[in-house]
């Protein structure tokens, strides 16, 4: 195989992250103050998004990065009102013919947080708990994004010659389906993405606690809201008990009519076009370091669906599945109201396998519910909507990148990585290989109990820092690779 | 028939009260501004009841009332917090051996309101627009303790002697199910409701725009919390979605099987205590005014589930209802979070009929969801309660004041009232048949259309101020009957 980098530089790089890493985590700590929360669309919240932009853009040109911050028009919101949608960041360090390009993509958005929904830390505070990083977007992706650039710093400031040419497209909007971005690659794709080689993205996460883990495919996800309206206000229950057709009588029918208690999707024909399984893609679980009774641990869960490691896997992986996210406009705080709601929203996901698509999901969800509806000849009015539409993605793991990233956790972990697939959904990674046909790692940082999405988010500072190590020895496979 | 009382008197109240309206509305306003909200177990609310409580204190003892604040001690809540239960208000007026004594029950708490649920105005600010008092309580039930009042002032303004002792029983608790105030009552029977003769309450609605209506029954209620828990915390639904019995799955699943499309319940056993119909009984809903079109249009529903007048009251007075409330701990917010709630807490009540019984009910539902949730062999834990259990209440019409209220409405109508009952819970009626041993009749003043519970709740000037004149016209015709 190809000659491995010079010890004593990665020596040099790998004690200077050890001894800068307080450092590292204070900045992680005033990224994370910020309330970057791009789901809910709130004008506070947007404002919070756009001065993150700003921080990051101010310190990718502190590290001698030539930046653009593309600015991406209004956001038209379902109920009419209007966002700015968060720049996104283009920016470029070195450009050396002789030298392969690597852009990193990275998102500083986040998902809401609330104090009151059960975190034991303030969200926004981040706050180390025996080596644990508490706080919303440690993990999912302000930790990554910073490890990325802290491994960039070191050769600055060990005044080293880089050894790729670095590109960087971060965006703030991932949460909320990567709102405009598709257009803007397509713009881009002669342009900012003409000299690029090899794309990486590092936003999900390991499936153990210890060890790194590749991820060459992801889920995609199509999220639909089913709204079901009698009138606009809430009705007394004494009052109209008895004599109408309830729109959340109708909404639970409907949601109840998608999934079975054993997961299974009761939309007609939405298997069909899932890969079959072949024996040979059994035996890929089958070499996954994967302990159940760890992960049903850390995950805080008595029983899964399923038993097997290849079955949990298979069921993360390579089939779809539908989660229900809950209801607007029905009563949802402690108490006890007594209120018929008049318009409520159901809210539920279906997760993409290759090779289902978008549009034909769309089709045989709204086929389906509006049949459900109709058996029930209710007085309401009933619409679906996909508010969005993600593909799944795969890559071919033989690509330079993902022997360059093999190597590198090696060296850096002493071990050989999970090669994975993820439930997420990553649309980027789709968007890259189908209109910058180039190819895409996914290289995660952090563990699987890191709980994104939910309360008490963390990194760990160990995947923070050696993973900042593991960008950095990435950089010198790559030049040697390439 | 006995004597009618004697006009002149009649004039000169009627005249005073149209005299001092605008008084009357303003008093309404400063009672709705203060945000009374005995359903939200939050600080800030309760003190605001205790100030409610307060202020009404205080306007009886102008009014000359011998005046008993009573303390009610702390309200135990689920999630463990205790608030203090605000104060109820009992208190007397006149005790003359010769005359009659009426006692009011009456409560000045109101259900929750929010300006982003839908309202067009501030909910706590009484708003008037063509004669409409737009406000949260306006008339359910701050309005008719109000009017009731005001009648009494008008007899103490024109010096005249108040026909009848009247005796006031007024709570903060109603919309949270009279917290502690059996308790009250019983303690009390031999005591302050020794002397009483007649019990009125004011605490619903006509079911027309313009007819008035005297109730005779209401349905009672049962409400059920029935919690699904995987675990406190939520999960991504990318990296958990397809392996875990999903707890939202396993609610709407539980939800969808307690009422069928056509508002029947599901639940074994619900219907055997219900009464049996008669053809007598089916007469009475023949000789109801209520105009469908008319009631369709001023609740804003294009369809109910049944389409003959009386169907429409059996299933609203006579037969048991289930509404499904909301669901606690799921996504609510608008946006497109994409996350498994860990733990949600549906909220169900099922409204309840003679001869149906509270704890049978209780056992019968929690039967029903336990044999359905087994089904599913899911390893979340279920937990069904009955937060509130209040039984049905119905009056013999022949009673002294049934007559006496009959008369007034004429006097001051010039109709006949429609004799209905009730679809929304009133406990305090049955605890006085219960308890007291006295008769009870609800003398309703607000319309049809007065929204109580929900968004843009109102009570019309009309039925503000003829309301006042109807209570005055009642304590003279009471005086003649008793």
């Amino acid at each position: 195989s190809s000659p491995s980098p010079p010890p004593a530089l990665l020596e040099k790089v790998f004690q200077y992250i050890d001894l800068h890493q307080d450092e590292f985590v204070q900045t992680l700590k005033e990224w994370v103050a910020i309330e970057s929360d791009s789901v809910q669309p709130v004008p506070r919240f947007r404002q919070e998004l756009f001065r993150m932009m700003a921080v990051a853009a101010d310190t990718l040109q502190r590290l001698g990065a030539r930046v653009a911050s593309v600015d991406m028009g209004p956001q038209q919101l379902p109920d009419g009102q209007s966002l700015p949608i968060p720049p996104v960041i283009l920016a470029e360090l070195g450009s050396d013919p002789t030298k392969g390009t690597v852009c990193f993509y990275g998102h500083l958005d986040v998902q809401p947080a609330d104090r009151g929904d059960g975190w034991l830390t303030d969200p926004y505070v981040l706050t180390e708990v025996d080596g644990k990083l508490y706080g919303r977007g440690a993990t999912d992706n302000k930790g990554p994004v910073l490890a990325w650039i802290n491994a960039v710093s070191a050769f600055r400031a060990l005044e080293q010659d880089l050894p790729v040419n670095i590109k960087f497209i971060i965006e703030g909007m991932e949460e909320a389906g990567s709102v405009a971005l598709e257009e803007l690659v397509e713009k881009e794709k002669d342009r900012f993405f003409s000299g690029v080689d090899y794309i990486v993205i590092s936003d999900n996460l390991w499936i153990s606690q210890r060890k790194p883990a590749i991820t060459y495919g992801t889920r995609g996800n199509s999220y639909f809201m089913v709204e079901v309206k009698c009138r606009d206000q809430d009705f007394h229950s004494g009052t109209f008990g008895g004599i109408l057709h309830e729109p959340m009588a109708d909404l639970v029918a409907l949601l109840g009519s998608l999934v079975d208690s054993s997961g299974h999707i009761l939309v007609p024909g939405i298997y069909d076009e899932v890969v079959p399984l072949t024996e040979e893609e059994i035996n890929t679980y089958k070499a996954i370091h994967l302990d159940l009774e760890e992960y049903r641990n850390s995950s805080r869960v008595e029983k899964f669906l399923f038993d097997t490691k290849e079955e949990i896997l298979m069921h993360l992986w390579r089939y779809p599945s539908l989660s229900i996210h809950g209801i607007e406009g029905a009563f949802d705080e402690p108490g006890t109201k007594t209120v018929i709601p008049g318009r409520v929203i159901g809210k539920f996901s279906i997760r993409l396998v290759p090779h289902m698509n978008v549009s034909a999901v769309e089709k045989q969800v709204t086929r389906h519910l509006e049949d459900v509806f109709s058996k029930r000849n209710s007085s309401n009015k009933m619409v679906v909507s996909m508010t969005l539409g993600l593909h799944p993605w795969i890559a071919n793991i033989d690509d330079t990148q993902y022997l360059a990233a093999k190597r590198a956790i090696r060296t850096v972990f002493g071990t050989e990585p999970d090669m994975i697939r993820d439930g997420s959904t990553i649309p980027i990674a789709k968007m890259f290989q189908e209109i910058v046909h180039k190819s895409v790692v996914l290289i995660p940082l952090g563990a699987v109990d890191d709980g994104e999405h939910s309360q008490n988010e963390k990194i760990n500072r160990w995947n923070y820092i050696e993973g900042t190590k593991l960008f950095a020895a990435f950089f010198l496979e790559m030049a040697q690779l390439h």
